[in-house]
């Protein structure tokens, strides 16, 4: 298991209400691909969105993101933290 | 106060070490925006390193970084999160 930074684009707007939703959409299916999304932070205002999780791969933490409608920009694998 | 994700680009091959060290400074200096710093993360490979912070604000938070030589790419208020 690693821990990766996820980051989705272009969700301006996004309501606290439309990121719970997302994220139980993530939690509800993640033991599939052995991911546990940890925490989530989001932009409105920039639209952008980071999630944290422990995965096996970042294509892992992607697939659980198609699953559930909402595919990464990006899937940083983050082994270093402080 | 509010919550910020800032990005860091162009950091290949950040050690554990250098993460740390990056961390201390700013946390020695901190006090002077009244910014709190309270993760950092790393991706060495692609040279990506996100932290989090509560700041009066994002150019607070910039100030911070530029202080200790390491400008942020971006830095993002995040009023939501989960």
């Amino acid at each position: 298991m690693a821990t990766f930074m996820d980051v989705h684009t272009g969700m301006k707007g996004i309501t606290a209400e439309q990121l719970a939703a997302a994220h139980r959409a993530d939690l509800e299916v993640e033991a599939q691909e052995g991911v546990h999304f940890k925490h989530a932070w989001a932009d409105p205002e920039s639209g952008t969105v980071y999630c944290l999780s422990e995965a096996p791969s970042a294509d892992a933490v992607q697939r659980i993101h198609k699953l559930t409608g909402h595919p990464a920009a990006e899937v940083h694998p983050v082994p270093l933290s402080v």
